[in-house]
């Protein structure tokens, strides 16, 4: 079963649970989810409203951007739990013999690429989505402010969580430029969005005070 | 239909919607009870480790606060948007006679210190999470890490969301005690839980790099 279709109370359970997986790679990506789902519905409360008109055709650029990104970050929460699931396999690969050794260090540095790929990913999606939300501030429903503030903080959450995922699966990776490769890459997606979440954030937070 | 009962595609496609709620207070709670539910996760791989054995009875006692806590933050969810539902009921009440106006006014204000309240208390239950949280730090297993810094991000997230939604609920109280009063609990619980949170994020980030 897909970590998706599970209700919300049964996916806090099992994060919750003794099972390794799902964890704060899965938990990350859907909190960048849940935070461009918000900017989504900010744009569908102000597309269509005479005091906003001037802004329509950037508004539905933003919710079209919006849109497609929610539905690659929702799909980022079970790729993350898959990508884990492929590190716990290679730890019951045998490992008696010296070729069977050498086949199963070669496949535990495979995996743990790819779990370091998949949040990279998801702070690649991530960053995006704080991009069309930072679009929308200064246009768009001030009813909803309080909403962009939380899409901003919840992409922050989820950015800064997968940046924690590809540094913890890094370590056991034998590829030295894949290791420097990832790690910058991860750094400037890091320095990139958390400057663009702290912006909105403090927009809409001195707008309410 | 409960909130909590909807499947995570199923929720987030909700927020992202034309419908003004769930909103932001909904998100938030979602962000604090997956935060505190990777806590708990992480007491239940370290509980039982002989490495961490020496903190056994401390484990436990968070393990347990956690397991509360993320009860109470998962019916936070639902309280939220019924809050909000409650403001919106008030927007259908008639206007015409003086009385009438009166009573709905009266209805507002009072309706609007029910919004407010909500998010009030999931800071409150936030900066328990994360006290939690801190507590566990170099007590527990070093393998989830990150998952500890992943729990102190959402929390992050949902206690300042929270305090988005207490102050977007604010101006049309007419009780200034009451804004008063709410205003000041808000920034306290702020203050402290986004100091709590910065410690354990940084401690855990310095140990990953």
């Amino acid at each position: 079963m897909k970590l998706v279709d599970l209700t919300l109370t049964d996916f806090v359970q099992t994060l919750g649970s003794d099972a390794p997986a799902p964890g704060g790679g899965s938990a990350s990506a859907l909190a960048s989810a849940q935070g461009i789902a918000l900017t989504e519905m900010v744009m569908n409360l102000s597309i269509g409203k005479k005091k906003y008109a001037e802004y329509e055709e950037e508004l539905k650029e933003i919710h079209a951007k919006a849109a497609d990104l929610k539905e690659k970050l929702l799909e980022a929460i079970d790729k993350d739990t898959e990508a884990f699931n492929d590190v716990s396999a290679v730890f019951s690969m045998p490992k008696t013999t010296d070729e069977e050794k050498a086949a199963r260090k070669e496949a535990m540095s495979k995996a743990l690429q790819g779990a370091a790929k998949t949040p990279l990913a998801t702070m690649e999606l991530t960053v995006a989505a704080l991009e069309a939300t930072k679009r929308a501030i200064g246009k768009s429903n001030t009813n909803a402010a309080s909403d962009l503030g939380v899409a901003a903080l919840n992409l922050n959450s989820g950015l800064q969580g997968s940046y924690l995922n590809v540094l913890i699966n890094l370590p056991g990776i034998k590829d030295e430029t894949f290791v420097k490769d990832t790690r910058q890459e991860a750094e400037a997606y890091l320095e990139k969005g958390k400057a663009l979440a702290e912006e909105i954030y403090n927009e809409i937070e001195s707008g309410l005070k």
